[in-house]
């Protein structure tokens, strides 16, 4: 059965197209710095957002047309639901998409019959993936929606909700490995406190931390090579996440000898709330090595909240491309889509608009990142902001053979330093908009 | 002579005094915890806002009158300014301050002139010191007010500046090791980016922990024993600092091996500005060891900037002598006032209302913190509610003794966790506030 | 039927009493500017969350525990969930609760069922009512939860919504009329947009005052005589609401000549997203005559949406009741909790503790201004700062009886103006804390 | 004398070309809407920050070369800036410059000198305008930057202040008008308060009202034609402003019946402070027939205070356009430049750099929004989703002749409301960016 009967599979027609439901900018195989598009985008749809979305608020009721979905937690609705989506993402022309273990999997009365359920469900996914080619970018597992997980998962004050946590973490990772998913990603909902008084902030940090540690030997165990990904959040639901920023990510991972085994999924809507802009995020966190994949969606900045809206801004876009090429790709991450249409845009055929939206701007800031890249006016105007530390006093203070002593030394002698560099930034800003 | 004829020493007349000159909760002797409140508080005044303060902002001119003070950048002048400081400090009875080189001493025309500017000053306040018994909490170096600095000091892109960041520290840090100060801190004040599209972040991140390794070799070599203090500010000056928070501060220190040498001087402002309350910014740094000692003042939560206020919330002060007392205390480190007064409080006698507000703030903050710690119904609370690690498998967890296996086994066992307990929020501030 | 059997009433044990279901500083007939505090605060439960809220929120699933409620939308149970509430206002010494039309009664397939359901409803309430002595503080309907509001409701595109929501707010004010309610209240909870490029604003704020106009129309016809109360709030659930704040709402009710016929309702999480204190908009409202009631409640002020926390905060509540005081009290309005317990906060008994220091909190606010205007230190120092304007020039310029030339004049004869006085900031902090 | 001789007069080369100093997309005679892009945009430089801006910040001295100003406050040095400035507007092909009293002419020991410089500055500007023909966009006072001002100027408590201020208006005005300025703008630097609990707010407001019927008067009297624009700002530099967004203006302008003489100078990082985006203000502002000019610049949405950056975001100047084109333009307001470089663009070619970007951005938005607008795919969109108020219940319900009971009939026969149409933002977003 079609469940998108009207859509048709959407293709590339080029900038002047017209056509709402056509690629203008996306192009699967065109190369970008010697990868296909498709290689290097590695687009991913979410489950979650796209196909258990209801449009709910906490000011108001579902509000998304889902005519496939007779809202009912059964296995054989899940199942219906699977087919709807690798439809989509086949129409979508989307090599990946993404899960919770609760987004494809109904939940059961205990451990056992949500394992059950989600055994069946694995089947079916399994089944639709060879089917349609589409592939499984990263799993995880929901540890925040349950009421059990008020207080947090793996920073749980109750030591049973901790072990919970770990069994559906442990089930998750075997479904995402007998799905062939790239990675595995943590993403700590509640993991943080609602009130630092009630809170014993170093014993859950070392329990995270456990967590963690375990999760890396039980993919030992079971030969799971993917990737794990820690995504940052600052805040919401709790009023403070352990996982605050890339830079509080890195702290834990650093403090607690998890560098090595876990890099860091980063969404732009995270950034900002936690007062970053997207392009520091990533590049923080690529020249520390551990940008491992990122959510692609934006906020609204005057907004305090994660709206996940699609990601339109070119700017953006362009940016984060350019962050991203300067690593060589992402892969075996890739760009999720964690994105939501808004609860006024109802229809089915809005999630088609959101969808080609996002990956119009994305592949445009690809195009638009090259091409600066290509031409290299930014690159070559940085390189000579810095020049002062290739040769001379700059260059010994790079390789470590000078001292404050030295250096007072050679200052007392010329007196002053030498006359600094014009900053540009209007330029810069003007050479930018020269791209779009 | 005296500049302050009209202002008596401060002195404790206890909570029903309305003599806007007296402390009413500030009672130096009085014991805190096995402690005087003296040495537990350990209040510094910062030389920068009282003494070189005044009164602009981006949109007007100086309006604080500092009738000793001629205006005039002369030796003469500094050497005066530590004369009235230096009797501000004892009418106040505060046990410490702290200063920028360029706060107390006149920069010069060459780093060499400047050096001997910084000579005679230190001359005259190691006079000022032996004389009325004030010490020295910390020094530092401004490395951000001269053109020179405009694109950093240490992460600028021009080597020179960098050279004369560290020879600027490298005085700075001998005076202090001279006056005996307690401590050395790193604020950096333009070390971070205005545009990330015209800046290396790698390049300059490690230039920043090669100067702070200079400085650590350096004090090895004076003999200085001071403890090292790095000051997280998320913006401002800049667009975006390294040092953002506690978190991209410890990363930082982590990542580049300066872990053991350097602890953090924590600022309620900085802290709220990062998206932090300060309390957690302390308990955070505290519990990894690094709490050092804070900058005492509060913002404004409805602005974007520093106001620098004087901290007189004494649920703020409260909370910090809670993650204080439970350290047992901040030495070497200690409650420095940066703090100003409103340009509106023009008058000097504005400068004594506003000290003797923050350290009556901070005493009662202390007597309440005390109080809570001594009743123990919080800290009760906390430990009940982490009781089921203490035994079986929470007990496990924390030994490190089972794996993801392990707890599904026990999961798939008992079906579901055990019930959580309510997290009592409300209850919880009922309780703060039975104690203010 | 008791459902709160292990509850007593809560009675006035004093500020040294440790019992946490007692008052410590609410004693209802205590004199307070000539009137006890049950007349001054008239304290309001708000139906909604205190008898609907789940503890659901965007990341998870219902928490609280409220067993006597069988989660059906059955007019029976709604008819118990009246004796629950009320025996929960008893308990409380709650004068007043306030509702919407949709927490009391249930929806229907027609809005001649939910009429048919609301009538049945008022009957019990108002029974309710008789039995106990509790009083309707207000009532407001629903216009944002149901999908057909997705677009607004008065300022929907869909002129049925609109007609919808008339239909609506008229039974409402008619049940609010036929059970005493002293005011009826306008909070547009979707009364903005999402996306300015397909909003027609002109044509939404001029349906939003015919609306308003409709709904005084009709109070007149059926003998409504209570206060109408518009709520400002600046965003959320929608992007941007049209009632931002109260110089948005007052802008509007004097540009559509509403001014006389409309107050406002301010509550303090409202003002804060907005960018102002609750103080700001408190005076704001009450200098001009339109400070009509109050929802008493906090935010997290680093948080960036509507947490409606209990208030706790003594400073926060005594600056609402200088405002309060300073124009005689609010009735016919009240202190309306419009605040709701934390979802970790998931027993029964949480709602007392809450409710019960909220309202120790602004009966220790109540207490501290009055005292605070009693003694004048603040309002004397006012006085004195305007005094300039009480005679010569500054009298003349009150009288309007000089001109710019005359003002030139005079001060081109005078050269420059006359010395400012010191603002005091600082001093001021400390004399308030002197109060607490 | 010249002063950029090394830069050429600015012209249009058109998008293609990569000259820094050149225009890609502003084309002064080229038509838009039937107005030359010069009689649309109407672009004016301001004096203050291109020709009186130091680079200074609150953390940092000035760093902004530029030789022809010896940095004295003499009328010499005044007058040679003019010269530089008119060289500056000609290069720039600016029609219009705007200024502050204090920005062009030194201040006076008393205000008699204060006004004779200004006399002989005036005499210089009159004769630089004829000379080039570029205009006077608009003036104003600078009621700010001197220490008189700290308490606000019209809202001060002293009256004395209030007096200088009128003055100094009395003055500018008159200036103004002798230079042909065609609008008079009231930004209230200070106009608001730094804390409420010294402030009476009531009498404050009282005096500025009285202060703006004061100039409307002289206007007249003095045969001034021009427009008076009030300029919203939230906050900064103080706490909070009386003119906070657009709303609290038209609230106070309404309130004491200044509507008509007085209209909006909309800013767009004095928006976003206050919590809009640029088109909340000009599109609010407009459809009360109150929009009258704009300062065009733009903020960092992630920095709290005003950073007066030049516009570049093309998004930003197609919806500033979009809304300035359905009024059919500005005047006899205009585009002025708000803006500055930043201080690390410390070279003079840097203003040109920035001024080129900002007049390009704004005649790249005016090209697409004329685009969008002769289009009408998106005014299309939005007249079809009001069409249900075009008959029926709608027309009945705009003509103002059914009431609640009409409305409650209609829909107890309807039963429920008709569907909603999707908002379809996510395609909205898609078609804009097909027009970049």
């Amino acid at each position: 059965m079609e469940y998108f009967a009207d859509v048709p599979k959407i293709e590339y027609e080029g900038p002047e197209s017209k056509n709402p439901l056509a690629f203008k900018h996306y192009n699967p195989d065109e190369q970008i710095e010697g990868q296909s598009m498709r290689d290097l985008l590695r687009f991913s749809v979410c489950y979650w957002h796209t196909f258990r979305g209801t449009g709910s608020d906490p000011f108001g009721a579902a509000t998304l047309q889902r005519p496939w979905d007779d809202g009912s937690n059964s296995v054989e609705n899940a199942i219906k639901r699977v087919d709807v989506a690798f439809e989509f993402f086949e129409k979508l022309q989307a090599p990946y998409y993404c899960f919770h273990d609760k987004d494809v999997s109904p939940d059961g009365e205990t451990l056992k019959e949500a394992n059950e359920n989600f055994d069946r469900i694995a089947d079916k996914l399994q089944e639709a993936q060879e089917r349609t080619g589409v592939k499984l970018l990263w799993g995880t597992a929901n540890l925040f929606s349950h009421p059990r997980f008020m207080h947090g998962a793996a920073t749980s004050p109750n030591a049973d909700v901790f072990a919970y946590a770990a069994a559906q973490v442990k089930k998750a990772m075997e479904v995402t490995h007998r799905l062939g998913g790239e990675n595995y990603v943590f993403w700590g909902g509640r993991e943080g406190y609602m009130n630092l008084f009630n809170t014993d902030m170093k014993r859950e940090l070392d329990h995270l931390a456990r967590f963690m540690h375990m999760a890396v030997e039980h993919a030992q165990k079971i030969g799971f090579k993917g990737q794990f990904l820690f995504e940052p959040k600052p805040k919401e639901p709790t009023k403070h996440q352990y996982d605050f920023d890339a830079a509080a990510c890195l702290n834990f991972l650093r403090a607690y000898d998890l560098l090595d085994h876990v890099k860091l999924n980063i969404e732009t809507n995270h950034a900002t709330l936690a007062g970053h802009t997207m392009m520091h995020e990533l590049v923080y966190s690529s020249i520390q090595g551990s940008l491992g994949s990122i959510d692609a969606n934006t906020g609204d900045l005057l907004l305090g909240w994660d709206t996940d809206q699609f990601p339109t801004d070119i700017y953006l876009t362009t940016q984060c491309m350019l962050a991203i090429l300067d690593q060589g790709g992402l892969a075996p991450g890739g760009v999720n889509f964690d994105a939501k249409v808004r609860r006024e845009s109802f229809e089915p055929i809005d999630l088609f608009y959101a969808h080609v939206g996002g990956m119009d701007a994305f592949a445009r800031g690809a195009k638009i990142a090259a091409q600066i890249r290509k031409d290299g006016v930014l690159s070559d105007f940085v390189a000579k902001r810095y020049a002062s530390y290739n040769e001379g006093i700059g260059a010994q203070i790079e390789a470590g053979s000078v001292s404050f002593s030295d250096l007072e030394a050679y200052m007392l002698e010329k007196g002053d330093s030498a006359p600094n560099l014009s900053g540009r930034q209007e330029w810069i800003e003007n050479v930018i908009n020269e791209y779009l």
